[in-house]
């Protein structure tokens, strides 16, 4: 049995709707949001935990988290100090804006400056979903290979920020930063870079004064530089 | 514009049959496939090159390799000793039947008995799509933290082998072994688990014991327990 239903371009239409309706929303209230996404394990939620204890005395911070199953992320940010809600996908490989517009009906954004959305973890699909938000943020990390904006440069392309996690476990791989700043440029050259550790705390400095500034509304893509 | 097409259920279902297809076509040359899949960076290409270099004396391997951009897996394959083939999905997040099967045409397979579909890194959307394998292989890794089966339980429901990779940095993670091991277990009872490390080669006897055993057609899932 054949069924009519609209074709993709038309539900990225839709969704791209949604995601109009997000910014105005978020921009009336002041609010600036950024969509996180990686490979599931680049440590995206412990980059917001870390950056949630660190900026919580300057600046209120709302977190959609989105996962497939369970909600052991949104009570790991909450315990950090910040507004958190969790999206169960149920099976579904990215987020759209719909489930982020539900999300943000559950949450209080009373004085918060800054909405960070942690997408499910994938590094294909979710590029294609614009959520509202002003900037993107790839995650990847030293353990991973570092091939990853060669074979995946959707993502690379449609991010302005790539954060570099899991520098302490630098000593152990065959990692090479200079080749994934490379291709990482090479795919998108206006990216920003930063080089970090959420276990060692280094270069968490550098990305807080970043989201702080992001947060403020300062311009936040650009001349493409490392900053570790 | 509304613009008619099948729907996903029937997508499917096509896809469905074309893996059957495959499925009688490698079962009438004694082929058998596995169908590895795991986050991108998890270690899949080499496990693979592993896998290939310590059978090559026993077993010839074919390799099919999907990449959404970059031939350099099928390179390092090659490279490793395999028949191997490089399917570039130019953007789709997973591999489909009918994508194996053009593969397969262009690949030599006189005297292979054993075949390893590299599925596109990603947990979540491959899952759902047969290949024609008569096993699925997912792979892990210790750097990827260790709540993956509980926040991804589709992928570890449909496979029947779980490997867990890069054993030699364990000593510098948090990740809980056995925390992964109940997980997994607690999604798929009957999952064959191994655990190893591509790096040193710890635990590489048992996994290629198991490969060659599955090429013969051999019993494949029989009871769940851990070889490392």
């Amino acid at each position: 049995m054949v069924v009519k239903v609209t074709i993709a371009q038309n539900i990225l239409a839709v969704n791209e709707t949604v995601a109009a309706e997000i910014r105005r929303t978020l921009a009336a209230r002041g609010l600036r949001a950024l969509n996180l996404m990686s490979s599931p394990g680049a440590g995206k939620t412990t980059l917001l935990e870390q950056s949630v204890r660190r900026l919580r005395p300057e600046l209120r911070i709302a977190v959609i988290e989105g996962d497939i199953e369970t909600s052991a992320d949104a009570e790991r940010i909450e315990a950090a100090g910040a507004e958190a809600v969790q999206i169960n996908t149920r099976g579904a490989c990215h987020l759209e804006a719909h489930m982020v517009r539900d999300a943000l009906a559950k949450i209080d954004l009373t004085h918060c400056a800054l909405l960070l959305i942690e997408n499910i973890g994938n590094l294909v699909c979710p590029a294609a979903w614009d959520l509202g938000e002003e900037a993107r943020v790839v995650v990847v990390s030293t353990t991973e290979g570092d091939d990853k904006p060669a074979k995946y440069p959707q993502m690379f392309a449609a991010a302005q920020v790539m954060v570099i996690n899991k520098l302490d476990l630098l000593p152990y791989t065959d990692y090479d930063l200079e080749k994934v700043r490379r291709q990482a440029l090479a795919v998108n050259p206006a990216l920003r870079i930063f080089e970090l550790s959420c276990r060692t705390g280094a270069g968490l400095d550098a990305w807080c004064a970043w989201l702080l500034e992001f947060a403020r509304g300062s311009r936040y893509n650009g001349s493409s530089h490392t900053s570790s």
